[in-house]
């Protein structure tokens, strides 16, 4: 296994004390309990937003956790969900008078610890809202079955600038929600990766073989073939986005190439000048690029690409707004 | 070959139009010459800096282009040297009128290249002056013959903001020299990458077997064998730095955590943690740690740790000076 770890139980833990060390200044856990992660300083009468999910990911999902984002998120072990208790003790740390919106993927797990925390903070008459991430096109015929994978991106940043501006829980609620409507996402993988207290991975690719539509923890996708070439990758994934969630020349879209882990940054700009060229073609503007790792699964080889429609200059402003974490900064 | 491109011999340029048409609002390339790589808009007055070096490295070297930082990269294709004829005509680019420093790798093909390129500036009467990053220990007994890796980031980092403040050509220099001399790298690999015009790696590493002292274009480190924990790698990695740069209990240093591509974001903070655990127990503060892919071997598995020993206040500022680039970001 090529992995840089001590024991391999001490993976997510290990990896929070290094966060914790290296950015005191502005993350923090809750207590005793390295899972409960928050920003280092609550924001008064702001809507708290806090997602959750599975170590493997990052800088999904706690990468998210800053000025202008997040301000908490429930870290599971490798692959796994959070605990509802985790969940509820960053609640009662970061709720500031106005609401808390839970925002994380749909995932069964997931659902069912987001939905026991905000049931304890309705005993302690603590506003809890939810929405769920499903933007995976080819991961189900029905939308609201999809699982959640990198467009949750657009979610956390509309969402969290909404917030950061003094929306109320119901605006804050609206914003994620349209983010939602309008983002779609197709993946596709070249390998796939090893989880460390297995110490190998669960399926294999042959050397010339890719997984199209692949899920973000190994998910079977829709076809494993050759590879094909980044031009050809971009006209089939854009094709499906696109016949899912029609976008007219003229409209506006942002954009989002995301490296699932080893493929590198120049890959993912090749990418991004197939998808880009293919977009022009067809007349659809591309508002903004988001390009790197923002949704991994570990040292996955492969990417997805999200595509979000916008509605209106409240949006553009939103993608926009400033952004400062530990791992993702935006002027 | 496990690649999301098109032609290979097209891999550098598709990048950058990738690059070009997702950030033009930020940088540009001069003429013609997508291998000109520059900011999209001059700063007058200032020391302008100009970086190059081959492809294979994102986010070195075009990355570092922005403000607070550098404003040009020559690009060369995969692992080769820009040509003079591109940073000559960077430089007649972005030189605003308090000359330029050249600041790169140390590598024969770059040297000899930006050289040619500070004759033909001296010719049009532009004050060049040049610095080499030489940080990698292992590489050479003699830190004059050192190659360049990670740590040239500490060189950007306070030439950089030396440069944005308003700083000479020789303080500027100075800044970059300071950091030179006070900055060390080791780096390690899990496996090789392949370069995408030969199709497979020029060497292999075991299941089991790690690089240590691996240069970044796969240069034989100083032994191979079997992968160590991060605990072991950190203390190996550590002792080697500081037995070549020492630091005093009670002294502060800047951390740097770089992946070589492959590895995960998690596992550079399971070595982060190593590092800091380390470095505590020698009463060496961190004043500041600075964990991603700053300088990779596209799909190389691995990592490198770099000190930058701080020598004052002003080097903690240039290393808290605020940067925008496409890339890189620090509020």
């Amino acid at each position: 296994m090529k992995k840089i770890i001590n024991a391999p139980e001490n993976y997510t833990d290990d990896m929070l004390k290094g966060i914790y060390g290296a950015h005191s200044e502005q993350v923090k856990h809750v207590g005793d309990d390295l899972r409960a992660y928050c920003t280092a300083e609550k924001k008064d009468g702001k809507v708290a937003i806090i997602t959750g999910g599975g170590t493997g990911h990052m800088p999904l999902f706690p990468g998210y956790v800053g000025d202008g984002m997040l301000d908490g998120c429930g870290v599971g072990s490798l692959f796994q969900s959070p605990s509802a208790e985790t969940i509820y003790n960053i609640t009662k740390e970061v709720e500031a008078g106005a609401g808390v919106l839970y925002l994380y993927g749909n995932y069964t797990g997931d659902i069912m610890n987001f939905d026991m925390a905000a049931e304890m903070c309705e005993m302690d008459d603590i506003p809890v809202k939810s929405i769920v991430g499903a933007d995976d096109v080819t991961s189900n015929e029905n939308p609201a079955a999809r699982r959640g994978v990198a467009g949750i991106f657009f979610m956390y940043k509309c969402a969290g600038a909404k917030a950061a501006e003094g929306g109320s829980l119901e605006e804050v609620l609206a914003a994620a929600q349209t983010a939602k409507d309008n983002t779609r996402t197709v993946g596709f993988a070249l390998t796939p990766c090893v989880i460390p207290e297995v110490g190998h991975s669960n399926f294999t690719l042959k050397e010339d073989e890719m997984a199209m539509g692949m899920g973000i923890h190994g998910e079977p996708g829709v076809w494993n073939g050759p590879i094909k070439t980044a031009d050809e990758i971009a006209q089939e994934i854009l094709t499906t986005i696109l016949k899912d969630m029609p976008v007219q020349s003229g409209e506006e879209v942002a954009l989002l190439v995301n490296g699932l882990g080893a493929s590198s940054v120049e890959e993912l700009y090749i990418l991004t000048n197939s998808v880009r060229e293919y977009l022009e073609k067809k007349g659809i503007k591309v508002y903004r690029s988001f390009v790197g790792e923002y949704a991994t699964s570990m040292e996955m080889m492969g990417a997805s690409i999200s595509l979000c429609k916008l509605t209106g200059d409240e949006m553009k402003a939103q993608l926009d707004y400033p952004v400062n974490t530990p791992f993702y900064c935006q002027k």
